[in-house]
């Protein structure tokens, strides 16, 4: 083991994350931020973002010369590491796939009832401690259009079809189970919740646009637990105010965390949370965990699982 | 047809439900009232309780003489109908079964997997434009309890078990997939949800009360769709700022509708919705297509579905 521990390993982030006890012994750890990265980043062999809230792998990472031949995010999404210096490297990245599918697939079909039985209402009259009465709708047998093939988008179809919901998964390219995106606008203007979990590439940003909330009917809902900027903001905004569409929640914004003086924060119809849909109890350890499991299979040079195709800017699925 | 033109029709509403025009010519319906009710009750060979929020049937059933001979409810409970008088009489007492079951079970799900998610808090923190991400619960592999072993109960369980919810499900006696009223406490005892979806009858009233919550963990969250009575409110206003539990929801209270000043409307941790957790778009319609239904069945001598069991105060399952 006298090899490994040459092994440099640079976590993005001031504090430790949980598990890595493990590797104690058999690689240098060092910590860096933001103001260290520039520094640090020739010296060390693999990098963990455990700060995934970070760009600053995108922004310092180095054109040429030494740099970790491993990069791994405790994230799904890999948008903020993406620049091209590191698309051209031989470096390889890896992400968090897996951890997150079930918690925000449960995240979204919770969204999608609540929606349907009004749940916000409900908690608003009962701090005006009014009772009224409405009649809710009905999930099974609604449609809905899960835009994002990979993993999450997946699990939240399964979910959402064990709800009796009749879902469609629209990916880049078409396969069995998978719709292609040329079907994406006839699916939309039957759509009664459009859900967004695809990842932020130079395709997918701003992908839900004025034409695509045009594109849905008055019924519709849409949820976005992608990327912040696989939306316009304004443009969501706009039919919300113009009743183009009758409501949406956003868990990731162009922008986080969202300032007190965010509009977003009152927009009728949009309900906001702060990018939490993945992160249930304990997801802090289970990301620990997977990175320990990682760094062993690259440690005594088994294949990585979770590889990122770096052009197009997530972890292909195969099936 | 000339016998039907003979039946006299009682609709206890003022308004004329929907769907009942396919009996216009082949019965004469009255409408009535809690002021007229018991003038009319004598002349009505059926009774059409569409105002079930009304109990003047329990408190006007005539004790001798002339009276229906069947008595419908636009409901699944029968507790507002049931005095000795009626349960002693012949009289056929036939319920809404099968309309509530699914849009019921579809709430409950939502309930749980928006307190899982704490929904509630994210609603509460963008009032106030406030970003504070948060750990969030599993759904998946949490367990339930499922009180109330008919339609609704069924599909309940159904539903939280495809969202991968443990759930027992618990009725008067054992039977295969129920278990027996013993197995409440230690079910109890490990519950993260605890849902009331059982009739109100003399055995089932104040059933969760002090001791019941203090059965329960202090992770456990509970739910009644049932009726009001079956809580003892004030013990559950209790275990709640007591934290003896972590949450609860209630859609039906022991009087409704809830005044603006009831101490409910503000208990840290209970959700309170106006008694609606059945009533989908388009539910009126189904209550009277159910009904004509039943009164072309009726009408021709062939027997009645959906009988109430009235010493037991419910229909029996038999599956």
């Amino acid at each position: 083991m006298s090899e490994e521990t040459e092994v440099t390993l640079l976590v993005l982030d001031a504090d430790p994350p949980p598990r890595l006890g493990r590797l104690t012994g058999r690689a240098r750890i060092l910590h860096g931020d933001e103001s260290t990265l520039a520094r640090q980043l020739p010296l060390a062999d693999v990098l963990l973002v455990w700060d995934f809230t970070s760009d600053a792998v995108r922004r310092l990472w180095p054109g040429e010369g030494p740099r970790p031949r491993w990069v791994h995010t405790a994230s799904a999404g890999v948008d903020h590491l993406l620049c091209p210096e590191l698309v051209a490297s031989d470096t390889v990245v890896t992400n968090a796939r897996g951890i997150f599918d079930l918690p925000i697939a449960e995240y979204v079909s919770g969204l999608v009832v609540a929606m349907a039985k009004d749940l916000p209402g409900t908690l608003e009259l009962q701090r005006q401690r009014r009772w009224r009465h409405r009649e809710t709708q009905r999930v099974a047998g609604s449609r809905a259009v899960v835009v994002g093939s990979g993993p999450i988008g997946r699990e939240t179809a399964r979910l959402l079809r064990a709800l009796g919901v009749v879902t469609a998964l629209v990916g880049r390219t078409e396969r069995p189970g998978v719709h292609g995106a040329q079907d994406l606008p006839p699916l939309l203007s039957r759509a009664d919740w459009v859900i967004c979990a695809a990842p932020l590439t130079d395709a997918t940003r701003g992908m839900f646009d004025a034409a695509a909330f045009g594109a849905m009917p008055p019924s519709a809902r849409f949820i976005n637990v992608g990327r912040g900027p696989l939306v316009v903001e304004d443009d969501l905004v706009d039919a919300l105010r113009k009743r183009w569409i009758a409501g949406a929640a956003l868990d990731v914004f162009a922008a986080e965390p969202l300032t007190p003086q965010s509009p977003l924060w009152d927009v009728p119809g949009l309900l906001v949370s702060p990018h939490m849909s993945g992160d249930t109890v304990g997801w802090r350890d289970e990301l620990g965990a997977q990175f320990v499991d990682l760094y062993e299979r690259w440690a005594s040079g088994k294949p990585l699982p979770n590889v990122v195709d770096k052009k197009r800017g997530y972890v292909p699925s195969h099936d």
